[in-house]
């Protein structure tokens, strides 16, 4: 996932202009007490962890909302290495606005730099295994698309967006439809045709189901090595395979040796801590 | 903060919509290709880690905003402490709206629960000490009900909602008013008077400035322990005191000692681990 | 595409809300002046034309909205077909919200109802091929989840829903990318791996270019008859095929004779004619 | 009805930009997997059909509203008469913004042009008679002031715009009231002063109580010529005379001869077939 | 203007829902703090000045809102007279619901109560003459829809809703066409013509030339008494007569012996005081 | 309250638009019915009445969201005093956005100006005495931004904006605690401890358990002038002091030898009559 200018337009705006209305229901009391006019001023935006910056369009949309004098000029680029204590960049104009947007555009900027420092070292953790990392559902609700694209920057890939845009079939799912085969054939008449087929596996029988049934996608839940060694072998190439159960940064080691496609991980979501970045150094301009 | 259903229908209602909204653009396509008609179910919630329960209305909200009919029978109050393998809950109804509701509805209670625990840990290391824990606005965005809400289930305490409601005068107020006197005496004219006065201090000049010229609560930002000390010899009880920076369940027990009435902590919300919770064994009613 | 429950309340009704305070921007000024008080009444749904019944979960959502108390009691089922002079339902309820939503809901009925007439008699022309008629995105702005339904509903299927949610590459895309090969792979290592990778060619050069890169759908996008034929003996069954351009009721018989796998004709959404059907005999009740 | 700025910026922006986030719902993943930087490029707008070109406007207005640097260049006024094969535009700009708005922008040129097409020719049948043509309310859904603005470019004119703004009393706003008589008191007494009040009569007697209780404007609805004629002559100029029912391009020429003020068409708004335009040629620029 | 169901679901529901946002930005924090559980309980609705009660319906529809629990029962109808010291209604249910809504829902009823008692007021001093009081679009910002229905409930009557259903011309448009017939023309080939055309005119030139091309309605604004009577005579009944300008009760009188069919006066909506009303002795229930 | 460029985009800007799309539900139909085109012209800002101005920049607002070319000249500023004839601004830019802003940029000015009129005249009588004049929740619904702006402007104070942020006690909140004591203690326990807790008392009991329970503002409620008295003294300098009830322009000098820091007055925004001011002279430019 990328932010272009469309998708900033379409998707991010009115996400971010409700999170500065969730922070000022009716003004900034603090500036507006002691500022009744334009201040022109400039701060420094710091990094204070090393990691992987990122959010920098969505930090810099949040202050031009607010005031679109205001200029932000970058240091680094979106995605880059950043190391504790580097100037990220410069943020120039009305110090009101510079104040009034400073803790949204951080909180924006600080989880996703959070977001994809913690899925650089876990893809990292793949290097070399042709394995892709994987992120899943479990996002923060009303921050998917910062949360996904956090992890495209972190080097992830990207799994089905939400319930429309993917196909995947579980237990219950596959009981409604009266087995595995009945299911996928419904799934395959219902969906769009340009949709894969997903089918959520617990065990080696609905592996064989699948496989068999001609899914496109067989996710191996929750097993432990031995089973996934097996489901990889009994499904031979027949599927793409994504594996998928608590797999955080510790656990990764362990999965390189499987033969898989795959490796979802709702930690990169759900538990990456943030990157600790502020600004610093406000000062008016003469 | 409490979520009286009048909050519920103002404000919760509308960000969890969107939030659905977010997960389901068109529809569920994968429900829908299996479950042309109602299929009454059930499903348990279970814990799968020790923590602090919190966010069961909005868990049961999801669900009754996709479906009216559906029943949620929770086993634990909120803010109660849970096992790992304690079931918390029975959801009980049309088997498409738990699968439509259940990632939106977990991804709320697994955050909500995780900022509840570890809210609840950390101020349990302040037990006996009369210090009161607080929280920030460093929230992740559309997410700050929720997550001060979690805060005070936890047993934490709120600090100001929003710039609004809160008067905190930084550097930058102090500077452009001229000085910390004439900022508290514009911000006292200026902001409505049931607001206190806060000044953030960084150094004793500061605070000494703050106290003299009347604030009802000093924050020391970032002091070391032997500036607090020497701060609340010099405040002497003529100001709340706040204690802020970098605060952690880890650096807490070194606060102890201190005589001040608030510690805040961004990390409440912007660093707490989920709380694993998933919905298990859902199955068609006869 | 079905409308469940879910959808209902996520995605229709916020659309069907829109509709009717387009009609009505502060009252029904008729129905005011004379109906001061409820007033009980019935009409009848009748059919004035043969064709396929669709948007009766609509046309009973746009009373349901105004006035919870209208009862629909239809005498069809979706997707049925229907007689010119069949009744289809009575609608029972106060008058006043009868005759402030009868033009709304009808609006929705007829073009639903069009649009699956339409598509019925296009997909029998398929019968006994195998071949699909697929939709597209030239749907009526704000109406395509109404539309894509009323497809299926027909019998048709339905290709991609929007942007997000399909990929396929047309010239400029592939142009951007340096190349039909280079196109493919930067979809597949940017796009949701869940998505089929669909690219839209023109020639039996891109065609050739197409499989060989591993394209999982191929559209023939306005070709003649024996472009066709040579572009599909060249696939040879290694990508699913799909047929576009200008494909209306008249042109179909033409195309029986290809081996492809889909029929995609935007006629189905954007040319076919209401089914006209009328709401009649409204009276009040004792 | 004109589109004036003023309308454009309150009622048609926020239609767009609906429509734009029906078709992008996170992101056009197409370009955005090949295009990671801006590319600058041009196409050309050609007509495929002879017709009334209409939609100029919103055509370009879907691209500013996606990206404010594309331009587009018209060669053609709204309204003109066009030829298949004439280049109608120029679009110049980012082609990623090109591509994410094509489809939304020709979705609303075709049906407009559609509707102006087919209300000039309908027009053009009532040359000479004096007689004005009428749309009507049925619109599709959320695209009423797109559609009422294309009646008035081909040449017709608008009937009341919604329930609110136009007071027409049917069967049974008249049963209600206890008589024709009565409705129209009511109506005037109610209704704000600067409405005309417009009756729907289906019989002779209909015509002749509301020519007497003093309408403004009686409606013939769906009777034959013969009765036309009655009706009219029993009106006698001292009402205004609008013909209603089943009106299509068909049924115009045998309604040339009535003495009535006007003729209002569903089928102008529900039945016309769109226009075909589409966007070729893009190509980047260098 | 009525408030139906149908305009209470349509457009009344969005304005107070984002009016009691309005007042209720997170939480009602004093309830809250005190109330952790539901409370029965109940309350009188009290008159404290003479007047016309108006807005019942919308002070009930606060209250269900935000609690659909809650129950008021009336005991005086909309639009009565009511007396300093009556008793109104009784308000029961959860006492948080009661406490949160109470003073939205008395703004509203204050101010709609206030615009009936002076609308009756003054319209009883055009007791006798056949003159109508009609109001403006003076009103208040996101507030018309219920001070136009107060001049009703106060037995006044409404002129346009606002700048999309009514014409009316004055001197820049007069100006823009190039006269008042040209205007007039303009107007009358342009609008809906179910709309009537209404000429304001601030001399007796622009009255002949108004009622010579055929306008529907001329309003006489700001003129002296003697110009008036002038205009009356010039006009002789063939066209309808509005006078407008700075009309208060206060100037009513004056104004009894004008031959004109209305009198429209801005102050109903802009200036009329409020009617004192309270919710008193809240108890809670047993 | 000021109205900073980011309170204009966040809060005001929405209300504005609001505002405009209840004016025109769809277009102005006299100004499009006689300017095809685009029209420069200007117009006078002419006060007729002496006052405060208040509002200027949301009057500019109006035009700019109609169209961004329009450019209002003020004279004045935000503030003032004015006087009967003054010109206060020239507006200059197309006609017709300029008459399609005019009623609702006015219906703004008038009110926010009478607001600020009256908080001054008001404000003037407690000229010498020290005690500050507030405003209340009586604000109208949807308009409270506006309204307790314009009190600021008038050189009144702002009590709390709403519910969320200020604490407030009043009978049934004590009830519901069990005291007056428990009351202010739940309070101080829950509620974010940058509030200050304010108590309503409508007796010298509650007066004294209110002090004595250390509320930091206590209000006195509907008491006469000698129980105020007998208040002050009881609380003696131990909490700041509020008086309200029925505070109107006439009884303010009844008050001013109280000894008390704050006198509310609902009657600044629900009884201010409106200032009059209108645009004159608009006329084409060459």
């Amino acid at each position: 996932m990328r932010f272009s200018p469309v998708t900033m337009a379409l998707q991010v705006d009115p996400l971010i202009r409700s999170a500065l209305q969730e922070d000022i229901t009716s003004e900034d009391v603090s500036t507006n007490s002691v500022m009744p006019r334009p201040c022109p001023g400039q701060a420094d935006l710091i990094c204070k962890q090393d990691g992987i910056i990122c959010g920098l369009p969505v930090f810099c949309r949040v202050f031009e909302l607010l005031d679109p004098q205001i200029q932000v000029d970058p240091e680094v680029s979106e995605g880059d290495p950043v190391r504790a204590g580097q100037r990220l960049a410069t943020v120039t104009g009305d110090i009101r606005a510079i104040l009034s947007g400073e803790r949204t555009a951080l909180n924006y900027l600080q989880r996703m730099s959070g977001i994809a420092s913690y899925t650089a070292r876990t893809v990292q953790l793949l290097d070399g295994t042709g394995i892709k990392l994987l992120d899943t559902r479990k996002t923060t609700p009303n921050n998917r698309i910062f949360e996904k694209y956090a992890v495209s920057v972190g080097g992830g890939n990207n799994h089905r967006y939400n319930l429309t845009d993917g196909v995947m079939l579980k237990d219950n799912h596959i009981g409604a439809a009266g087995g595995v085969t009945q299911a996928i054939e419904a799934a395959r008449a219902y969906a769009p045709f340009v949709r894969k087929i997903e089918v959520e596996t617990e065990n080696l029988d609905m592996v064989r189901e699948a496989v068999e049934a001609g899914a496109d996608i067989i996710m191996l839940d929750n097993m432990d090595h031995d089973q996934m060694q097996e489901a990889i072998a009994l499904i031979d190439g027949r599927a793409e395979i994504e594996i998928s159960g608590n797999v955080t940064e510790e656990r990764i080691p362990a999965l390189r040796d499987l033969a898989v496609d795959y490796i979802s991980s709702g930690a990169l979501t759900h538990s990456a801590p943030i990157l600790d970045v502020s600004l610093k150094n406000l000062h008016p301009l003469p």
